[in-house]
C-alpha cells in the first residue's frame, strides 16, 4: 500500500504541470504563483483573470528552467507534449496557426524570474515570422514595409539574443542601407529597402552562425525557450544576482504570449506609463509612447517618445481606457505600477505590469502620499522604502544620465559622490583646500596622522584597508565619500601618481569617485545634490512609530553630535577619545607621556611588590622624573579633554552619551618616518635616538591583539583616572547650566571579571573624589564593551560588575573569524566571489558566527541582570540586516555614524514589523 | 519558629570552637581535620590518638588566622578564654605551670597551613622563659649553662621571629662573646658567659623594639601567636603560595606545645629522619641528628649532624623505639614519613611525622616499590608522582648545591639546564658549534631563519615572546632548555653584548640558563644528568593502565618521531609542514614560488571569471610565465616533501600520523633583512627591488589573523595539493615496504565550513590522482584544527566535513582571549600578578573561557558525528591541568613535545583516576 503510495507520487512528480495558461479573461495561475512562474507570468494571469486586455498566452514555469539546466541544457521529459498543447490553444484564442500565411500566430517570448531583474534576461519578439508568412502578411495587410520591418527586427533579435551573433553586425546592414537611400531613420526606408536589408540579415545570419535562419516557428521557439533558460546563468544575471543579494531562486520563467503590434499604421501606438512619477513619487500619471512603432523603440531611445498626456488627444479612446485600468491596477496591487502597453489599430492591450522601479525620493514621497490616501497601512509603507535608498537620499550621487570612464572599483567604504583633484599626501590636502581647491585624498591606507587632510579633502581613496579601516570608518563618521582597498592599484608617493589598469592618475588630476559603488572614475562626473523633501522626516516618524530598537550614534565631536542628533540619533552609542589625543597640539603630552611610560610602569610595579619603605622611597627617587613626566602630561591633557565633553554633553543635552576610554595602543601616537620622529625629538628637546627606541620598544607583532583597551588601564591606571575626571567634571559644568547629563563610561576590550572589577573600582575611586571636590553627585554607569569572545563567553561573570554592555562588532568579528579588517582585504574578495561568505563580515554581521557569541553573552549578560541594558557600537550598527540581527536578538539600542542614523531607524522598523 | 533556629545557628557560629586539645594518647581532634587545624595540628593530634610519645598541646584553628587578619590583626572574641583554658589544661598535663620556677612549663610555638609550607611560617621555641624561670632551672638542673642557652636562643628567636629585630644583631653579639672567650662554637662558651650574652641580648631587644623583653609568659604567647597568624600574610609566604598555586586556604592553624629538649646534657639528642632515601627513594632508614642540641641545629647546618645509624650505638633503646615508630607510622600513612623526634634524659619524643618531600627520581621509587610492597594501590601510586617531578627527570638540572648568579627571571619556556657562551646570531652558534664549542644562542626573538643556531646551541634565550612563542615552541620540541620573554634585558646586536640590571655581557662569555625556573644566571654552573631508572618505565606502565586519553606527539622530523615514540607516544598529532619548507636548499623553490604568487591568482581569478575561450587564452598567454614559475617550484618541493614523510610515516609504523598542510603566511618565508634580500635576489637573479617590493607587498599589520592557514589554499590551491600528493605518495611507498601507514591530513585556520568542503574536495581531487597514478589505493582521514572561535561555534557545521578535530589552542587562546603571544609578554606578567588570569593562559589552558569555546566545539561536533575523533595539539596538550581538562571534555587524545609525553602519560593517568 504504502509502496503504491510512492509509486503515484513519483509519477505526479514527473508529470507535474510545467506550462500555464492564461487569455480571454481566464488563467490556469495567480498573482500567489509567483515563485515558480515568475513575477511576470503569474501578473498575467491575475490580469487576465482581472479582465485587464492581456494578450493570450502562456508560461513556463521556473522549475523547468532549473530542470533544463540541471540536465545539461536539455529540456526535461514531457515538456515537449505540454508547450505543443498549449500553443495549440493558443492558436485557438487568437484564430491563428504558427507559420500559416493567412492568419499567422506571432509570439514574443520573455524571461521572468520571481524577483524582477531588468535587463538581465533576454527577449524575443514578433517569434513566427518566416518568408511564407511575412508572404501572407504583405498580402492580406497590402503593407509589405511593415512585414519587411517587423521581419528584418525579428532576424536581428532572434540572431542577437538567442544565437549570440552581434547586433552590430546587423546595425551595420542597415547603416549602410540608409546610406544607400539618403535617409537618416529606419522608418524612412521603403518596402523595397527594407526587404533587401532582409536579405542582408539572412546572409549575415548565415555567416555567423553557420545555418540558416530557421523557418519553422516551433523550432524558432525552442531555440528562444533555450536561451532564456540559458541566460539565467550567463555571468552578467549572475553578477546581477550577486550585486542584489537575490538568492534562493529555481530560475527564470518563460512567458510566451501573442504578438500584437503598435507599428502596423497610425491608428497604432506602443508605450510605458506609471501610475506615479517615479522620480518625484508625485501623484500623477506619467509615461512615454511613440506612434506606429514597437515596444523596444520606446526604450532604445532611437525615436524620441511623446509625453503621456499627448495620447489624450492622439487617441482619446484608448487613453481613457488606459488611465482608468492604471487608477484600477494601482488600487488593486496598492503600489504604483510601471505598465507596457499597445494600440493595435485602436485597441487597447496591457502587455505589461508590475510594481515601478522608483528613485529614492519617489520611495518615500509614494509611502507617505499612499499612506495619506489610506491606501496602504503605516506598516506597509515603512516596508516601500529599502535603507539603500534611504541612504542614497542622504548623500550627493552623481547625474544618473553622465557616462563614467570607470578605471577600478574598490569597496563602497562610505556612500557619496565626490570630485576632485588627486593628491598623496595630507598637508597637500590642506593647503589645497585652504586655496579653494576640491581634492581626493589617495592614501595606501590612512592612519590617525591623515585625519587633517582627510577632513579637507571631498573623497578618500585607498589601496588597503576594508570596510571598517581606518580610513572607511572615519569617512562614514564625517559622512565623507570614501572607495577603500582599489588592492590592484599601485601608488607611488615619491613620484606622485598611481597606476591602475595602464592607467597613470598625477597628483592635480581631476578623479571622481563613487562611494555607493566603490567606483574610481577618471575626470569629473557631475554630481547631484540630494533633496531631503518634507516627507523625509514624515516617513522617518513613521518608522519610530514601529521599532522598538533605540538608535544611537557613533560621534567624537559636538557636531558630528549635533548632526546625528538632527538625524534623529537619541544619544551618542560610543565617543571614541583616542581621536581627542591627536587633535592640534593635544599629541605633544600625550608624546612626552608616552616617553615616561615605561619608568613609570616600572615604578608602580616596584611599589606594588615592596613592603619595605626604604625601598619604596629608592624607587620613587629613581623614577621620580618619569612620574612628574607622565602625571604631568595628563594633567595637561585634561582641560582639552574636559572641554571636549562640555560641548559633547552639550549637544546631547538629555540625551545618554556612552564615552570609551582610550582604545588604540600607544604606539600609534608616535610618529612611524623618521622625519617625524625628528620633528618630534626637536620639539619635545630630546635625542631622535630616544624617539626611535620608544617606537621600537613599543612595536607590536599583532597591534590588534597587544597593549591596547583596558590593558592600557592595568599597566597605566593614571590615563583612565584623567579621563574619567576629565568626564565627570565637564558632566558637572554642564549639569550646573541647567542641562540634563547622562553620561556612561564604557571600559573596551575588558576579557575577564577581574580586570573589570580593578579598573571599574579605579574610576569609581576618581569620580568620588571629584564629586568631593566639586561638592556635587550625579548618576552615571559604568559598562564595557563586548569584543573579545571570552567576555562574551563570560558575560555572566561580567555583567556583575557591567551596569551596561555595548557589542563592538569590528573587533570581535576579527577575533572570532580570526581575520585583521587591515589584512583581510587580500583574500576576503575571494572568500566572498566562492561563496565562502555570502558577504564580507566587516559590512554585514556574521550571524551564524559572530552572531552566535552576541547571543551567547547577551543571554548570560541578563542571566546576572534580567534588565541589563544592551547595545552595538560597531560598525554594523548601521547595517540593516545586522539590525534586524540586533532587533531579534533583543539589544536595547543601535548605535551608527551620524549620517546611518536615518538608514538604522528604517531598518529597526522594518525588524519590528517583519518580525512582529 | 525559622527565626528562631537563624539566631540558634548564628549564635552556634559566634561560640564555634577554635581551640583543640592534644596530649597523653587522646586527642579532640583527627587526621582528616587538615583544613580546619593544618596538616601540623591534624597529625599531632592523630598521633597522640595513635599513642606516639608526641609532646602534648594545643592547635588554633586556620579559621582563627582568618578572623584574626580580617579583623585587623585582632584576636576574635572568646579566644582568649578558650586560649587560657587550654593553657590551664597543658599545665596540668605536664605538671607544669608557665612562670613557675620550680616546675615551669615551655611550649613551642608554630604555624602549619592545610598544604605544607617549609620555611614559609614562623616558629617560636622554649617559649614560657623568663629570668625567674631561668633562676628556677638552674636551681632544679644545676645546670645553668643549658638554661642560659635556651634563654638567650629564646630571646634571639622570639625577638627576630614575633618582634620583627633582626637575627644578626644578636648572632654579632655571640660572635664577639666567642671571640672575648676565645671559642670557635657556642657550646664552648661557659655559663657565666651565656649569662653575659643574655644580658646583652636583653638590651639589643631594648635597643632594637623600644620595650623591656615580655617577662609575662601569657604575654610571650599572645605575641607569638600573632606573629604566626600575621605570617600568613607576608610577602614571602604570599609568594611561596603563588609559585607553587596554593589557593583556596584559610589562614595557618597554630600549634602550641610543650618543649621538650635535646640539649640537657650527654643523654639528650635531636634528629629529623625519613622512612625511606627521600634522595634516591630506596628503602632504607635515613636521617640525621645531633647530641645535646636543639632542633634548630640539625635544621640550620652549623654543627654536621650524625648519619641515623651512629644512633643504634649512641642511643640503643630510643634507636630501636625510633624505627619501629617509623615503621609502624609509615605502614599508618601510606607513605614516606619525614619525622622530627627529641630524646630528653634518654626518652624518646616524635615532635612531627608528615608526608616526606623527596626528589623526582625518589617519588617514582617509592611509589613503585609501595605497590610491589601492597603498601598502597597502583592508582594511590600514580597520585603520588608529579608532573612537575617526571618533567625533572627528563631534562638535565643544576646542582642543587651550586650557588647561582641570578642575574634575570625570564619565562621557564623549556625546561632544563643550559651552560654556554653567548653568541647573538644564528650562524655564529653553527659555527662555534663545529668548532666544538657550546653556545647560548642570545636573540630578541628569534624567527625561523634562526631554526639552524638553534638546533646548534645547547640553551636559547630571548628578549621578546612568550610561552609559546617561536623560540620556546621549537626549543620545547627540540627539548632544548630556553628562557625567554627577558623585557628587562637590552640587547645590541651591533655591539655583540647584552645589558640587564646594570651588569653587561658579552658574545663568548659563559652563562647559564634554568629553563624550569626561567633564570639566567652568570658563569657556568654545574650540572647533573637525569637518570632514567628502570622504575621510570614501570611507573609509566602503570599509568597506561589509568589513562583513558590516547597521547600523540608534536614531530616534525623521523628523528623527533622517533624519541617520541621511545617515549611511548601513540602517534603523531601535528607535523607542522612549514618547517619542512625553511631547511636547507629547499627555501629555494619556496621563494620562486611566493615571487610568482600574485599573477598566479591573478590568473585563476581570472579563469574563474570569465566563460570566453578568447578572453581565457589571453590570461593565460599573460600569466603563463607566473604559472609555469609557481607550479615549477611547487614540483622542486615536491620531493623534499615526500621525502620528509617517508621518514616520518616509517618511524611512526603502525600508528597514526597527522599532517598539517602549510600554516604560516608566506611573508615568512622571505628575508625581511636588506642584506638577506639581496642575497635572494642574486641567487634567483632578479633586481633586489622586486625582492623588496614583495615583501612590501606581502606585509600585514596582524599576520597572526592574516592569510595563512587554509586561506592559502583558496587562494593557491596547488600548494596543498603538492602537499598532499607529497604525502600520499610517501604513504603508498612505505605502505608497499610492509609497513602500516595511517594518514590523517589535516586543514588549519577553518573559520566556516564552507573554506573547508572546497579544499576537501581539491584533496580528495588530488588524492585519487595519486591513487589512479600509482595503481594502488589505501584507507586516510581529513580533518580540520579547530583554532578560529568561529569554526568552535559552527562545529556541527564543520563536522559535516571534517572526519576528526584537533583544537589548536595556542591561536584559538590568541583570538578567544585577544592576545598576541608575541606581544602579550609585556602586559601578561601584570595580569598574572594582580591576579587578572590566575596563570599565564599559554601555559594552562583558560577553562573558564577558551575552555568554554572548546566545550561547544566537542558538543556541536559530536551533535553532527557521534563518534568524532577529537584531539589538542596546541601547546596545552602537554600541561597537566591542561590535559585534564581535555579529559574531562571527552576528547581522544592529546599531543605534544616529544620531551612532554611521558609527563601526558601521567597527567592523563591522574586525570582519569580524580575523575573515575
Amino acid at each position: 500500500m504504502a509502496k503504491k503510495t510512492a509509486t503515484k507520487k513519483t509519477a505526479k512528480k514527473k508529470t507535474a504541470k510545467r506550462v500555464y495558461f492564461f487569455g480571454n479573461g481566464k488563467a490556469e495561475a495567480n498573482a500567489k504563483m509567483k515563485e515558480l512562474l515568475g513575477g511576470k507570468g503569474a501578473n498575467l494571469a491575475e490580469m487576465s483573470r482581472l479582465g485587464v486586455p492581456v494578450p493570450p498566452g502562456f508560461t513556463i514555469s521556473t522549475q523547468t528552467c532549473h530542470d533544463f539546466n540541471k540536465l545539461g541544457q536539455k529540456w526535461p521529459r514531457g515538456l515537449k507534449v505540454e508547450v505543443e498543447k498549449n500553443v495549440a490553444k493558443l492558436e485557438r484564442a487568437m484564430k491563428a496557426k504558427f507559420g500559416d500565411p493567412k492568419k499567422p500566430l506571432l509570439v514574443s517570448v520573455r524571461s521572468g524570474a520571481a524577483v524582477s531583474m531588468p535587463g538581465m534576461m533576454d527577449t524575443v519578439l514578433n517569434l513566427g515570422l518566416n518568408d511564407d508568412v511575412v508572404a501572407g502578411i504583405i498580402k492580406k495587410t497590402g503593407n509589405p514595409r511593415f512585414a519587411y520591418d517587423i521581419y528584418r527586427r525579428f532576424i536581428d533579435m532572434f540572431g542577437d539574443v538567442v544565437m549570440g551573433c552581434h547586433h552590430e553586425k546587423f546595425e551595420h546592414a542597415i547603416d549602410a542601407a540608409k546610406k544607400k537611400a539618403k535617409v537618416a531613420n529606419d522608418n524612412e526606408l521603403s518596402a523595397d529597402q527594407l526587404k533587401a536589408v532582409v536579405d542582408d540579415y539572412k546572409k549575415i545570419y548565415k555567416k555567423e552562425i553557420g545555418k540558416m535562419f530557421p523557418q519553422n516557428p516551433i523550432d524558432q521557439l525552442t531555440l528562444a525557450v533555450n536561451a532564456v533558460f540559458g541566460s539565467w546563468d550567463i555571468p552578467r544575471a549572475v553578477k546581477y544576482r550577486k550585486l542584489n543579494d537575490i538568492t534562493g531562486l529555481l530560475g527564470t520563467a518563460v512567458n510566451v504570449q501573442a504578438m500584437v503590434f503598435g507599428n502596423m499604421g497610425d491608428d497604432c501606438s506602443t508605450g510605458v506609463c506609471f501610475t506615479r512619477n517615479p522620480s518625484t513619487g508625485k501623484k500623477e500619471f506619467y509615461g512615454e509612447y511613440l506612434i506606429n512603432a514597437q515596444g523596444e523603440d520606446v526604450v532604445a531611445g532611437i525615436r524620441t517618445p511623446l509625453d503621456l498626456k499627448h495620447l489624450k488627444k492622439d487617441m482619446p479612446k484608448a487613453y481613457k481606457e488606459l488611465t482608468a485600468l492604471m487608477t484600477r491596477l494601482e488600487k488593486h496591487y496598492k503600489d504604483m505600477q510601471d505598465m507596457e502597453f499597445t494600440v493595435q489599430e485602436g485597441v487597447l492591450y496591457i502587455l505589461q505590469t508590475r510594481n515601478g522601479k522608483r528613485t529614492a525620493e519617489a520611495a518615500v514621497q509614494i509611502a507617505v502620499d499612499m499612506v495619506k490616501e489610506k491606501v496602504i497601512k503605516q506598516s506597509d509603507a515603512v516596508m516601500r522604502v529599502t535603507p539603500k535608498q534611504l541612504d542614497r537620499l542622504l548623500h550627493p550621487h552623481f547625474d544618473a544620465k553622465a557616462t563614467r570612464n570607470v578605471i577600478t572599483t574598490g569597496l563602497p567604504a562610505s556612500p557619496g559622490a565626490a570630485v576632485g583633484q588627486v593628491v598623496f599626501d595630507a598637508d597637500t590636502a590642506e593647503q589645497w583646500r585652504d586655496k579653494g581647491k576640491k581634492t581626493i585624498l589617495v592614501r595606501i591606507e590612512t592612519s590617525p596622522e591623515d585625519i587633517g587632510g582627510m577632513d579637507a579633502a571631498v573623497g578618500i581613496l585607498t589601496q588597503r584597508g576594508g570596510m571598517t579601516s581606518h580610513a572607511a570608518v572615519v569617512a562614514r563618521g564625517m559622512g565623507k565619500c570614501c572607495v577603500a582597498g582599489c588592492g590592484d592599484m599601485t601608488i607611488n608617493y615619491k613620484a606622485k601618481k598611481f597606476t591602475v589598469g595602464g592607467k597613470t592618475v598625477k597628483a592635480g588630476d581631476w578623479i571622481s569617485l563613487d562611494g555607493s559603488l566603490g567606483q574610481v572614475i577618471l575626470g569629473q562626473v557631475p554630481t547631484v545634490e540630494p533633496k531631503l523633501a518634507g516627507s523625509f522626516g514624515q516617513f522617518l516618524k513613521m518608522c519610530d512609530k514601529f521599532r522598538t530598537l533605540g538608535v544611537r550614534t557613533n560621534a567624537d565631536t559636538p557636531g558630528d553630535s549635533k548632526r546625528a542628533r538632527d538625524f534623529g540619533a537619541e544619544g551618542i552609542g560610543l565617543t571614541r577619545t583616542e581621536h581627542m589625543f591627536f587633535e592640534g597640539e593635544r599629541i605633544w603630552p600625550v608624546r612626552e607621556m608616552i616617553l615616561a611610560a615605561d619608568d613609570y610602569a616600572a615604578l608602580l610595579t616596584g611599589l606594588a611588590d615592596t613592603r619595605d619603605k626604604k625601598e619604596a622611597a629608592a624607587l620613587k627617587k629613581q623614577y621620580g622624573g618619569a612620574k612628574k613626566q607622565f602625571e604631568g602630561a595628563l594633567k595637561k591633557l585634561l582641560p582639552y579633554q574636559r572641554k571636549d565633553f562640555v560641548g559633547i554633553f552639550k549637544a546631547m543635552a538629555g540625551l545618554p552619551v556612552t564615552v570609551r576610554l582610550l582604545d588604540p595602543p600607544l604606539h600609534e601616537f608616535l610618529p612611524q618616518e623618521e622625519k617625524n620622529q625628528k620633528e618630534m625629538a626637536k620639539r619635545l628637546k630630546i635625542s631622535p635616538k630616544v624617539v626611535k627606541e620608544q617606537v621600537e620598544a613599543l612595536h607590536e607583532f599583532n597591534p590588534m591583539l597587544g597593549h591596547r583597551g583596558c590593558r592600557l588601564a592595568i599597566t597605566y591606571p593614571a590615563i583612565y583616572r584623567m579621563q574619567v575626571r576629565a568626564i565627570m567634571e565637564a558632566a558637572l559644568q554642564v549639569k550646573k547650566s541647567g542641562k540634563k547629563v547622562l553620561p556612561e563610561i564604557m571600559i573596551p576590550l575588558v576579557g575577564s571579571i577581574e580586570e573589570l572589577a580593578i579598573i571599574k573600582a579605579d574610576v569609581i575611586d576618581e569620580i568620588e573624589q571629584v564629586f568631593k571636590a566639586k561638592k556635587a553627585k550625579m548618576p552615571y554607569m559604568i559598562g564595557t564593551m563586548i569584543e573579545v569572545p571570552r567576555a562574551a563567553l563570560t558575560a555572566d561573570e561580567v555583567a556583575t560588575e557591567a551596569e551596561f554592555f555595548s557589542f563592538g562588532t569590528n573587533d570581535l568579528t576579527q577575533m572570532t573569524m580570526g581575520f585583521s579588517r587591515d589584512d583581510a582585504g587580500k583574500f576576503l574578495g575571494e572568500y566572498v566571489k566562492q561563496g565562502i561568505y555570502a558577504v564580507d563580515p566587516f559590512q554585514a554581521l556574521d550571524q551564524s558566527g559572530v552572531g552566535k557569541l552576541v547571543e551567547v553573552g547577551i543571554q548570560l549578560g541578563r542571566t546576572t541582570r534580567p534588565k541589563l541594558k544592551i547595545g552595538i557600537c560597531g560598525e554594523h550598527g548601521g547595517e540593516p540586516s545586522s539590525i534586524e540581527f540586533c532587533h531579534k536578538a533583543g539589544m536595547n539600542y543601535v548605535s551608527c555614524s551620524p549620517f546611518r542614523v536615518p538608514i538604522a531607524r528604517l531598518a529597526a522598523a522594518q525588524a519590528a514589523i517583519k518580525n512582529k
